[in-house]
Order: C-alpha cells, then structure tokens, then sequence
C-alpha cells in the first residue's frame, strides 16, 4: 500500500481571489508582514500497487483525468510506502 | 523573505464527502487500485521575517487565527528560504 500525497496549486499567472481575501483577512489580524498568498489543493490517496513507481503513474493518472485543471492548475505527487493500511 | 508550505487536513476521525465523491469518480475511470481519497488544502505564503522561526511562528499564527478549523482540521508548516521575491 502507498500513499500519494498530491499538491494541485494555481499556475502562477492565474489571479487567486481566494489567496488575496486570505491575505486581507490576514492584514486585518494583523500579520502585516505576510507578502502573498495562494490557495491550493492538498489531496491524500491510498493506492494499491506492486511499486511506487506503479502507485505514482496511478496518481498522475488520477490528477490529469480528474483531479487537476490542466490549463489553470500545475500539480505534483509525492509517493510513500505503508507498512499497514490505515482506512478510515 | 520566506515562504511557508502550509497543508491543511481534515482529522482522521472526520468524515470527508468530497474526498469520497473523488475516490467514486475515481474507480468509475478505472483505477479501482485507489482505496481511499482524503481532500485537504494546500496554502502558500511569502512572509517577510528575519529568520525562519519568525516566519514559521506568522505561519502558525495565521491557521490558528484564520485558516484552519481547530475543530475539524490539522495543519502542518513547512518553510523554506528564498533568494528573491517574486511577486505575482
């Protein structure tokens, strides 16, 4: 068993409206400090698989065919291995 | 200048209905291998600090305040130096 960890971000030319209320709200707080925000997508998935090389072609899959905007949106797949399965 | 590489997790104990939407659509396309989804967010931060404790403390700061739902989610920070700023 594996777990993808995937990050799907904005490309960088794409506005994130999103990301700037964040950093308005932030100011407001008072982190004065915090230059730019952008928001993304984290998503975690369990693959069943012979190799990490298989659970990442998987998740790459998943990403293109679902998951990711491919014209507004980059992403990337971190691959680990489980010793056990957790489900919840 | 910093940024932060923030991700924000539903708990384990949560219930996640988009993530099960996704894993649905997911074996519908084919990759019955796909277990378990979880859809978490993804937050990245220019921070401007002298040193990475200071911007790693604004970065928590601004969950605990603003971005993440104690109740419901975790968040981990992660962050890294950089060069220059870039600015989008």
């Amino acid at each position: 068993m594996f777990k993808a960890n995937i990050t799907i971000t904005l490309r960088p030319s794409i506005l994130d409206p999103q990301g700037k209320a964040m950093q308005h709200a932030l100011h407001d707080l008072g982190h004065a400090s915090v230059a730019q925000v952008r928001a993304g997508k984290h998503i975690e998935m369990l693959i069943e698989a012979a190799s990490a090389a298989e659970a990442e072609h998987v998740a790459t899959k998943a990403c293109e065919q679902l998951l990711a905007n491919a014209v507004m949106e980059d992403f990337a797949v971190e691959i680990e291995e489980l010793e056990s399965a957790p489900v919840a």
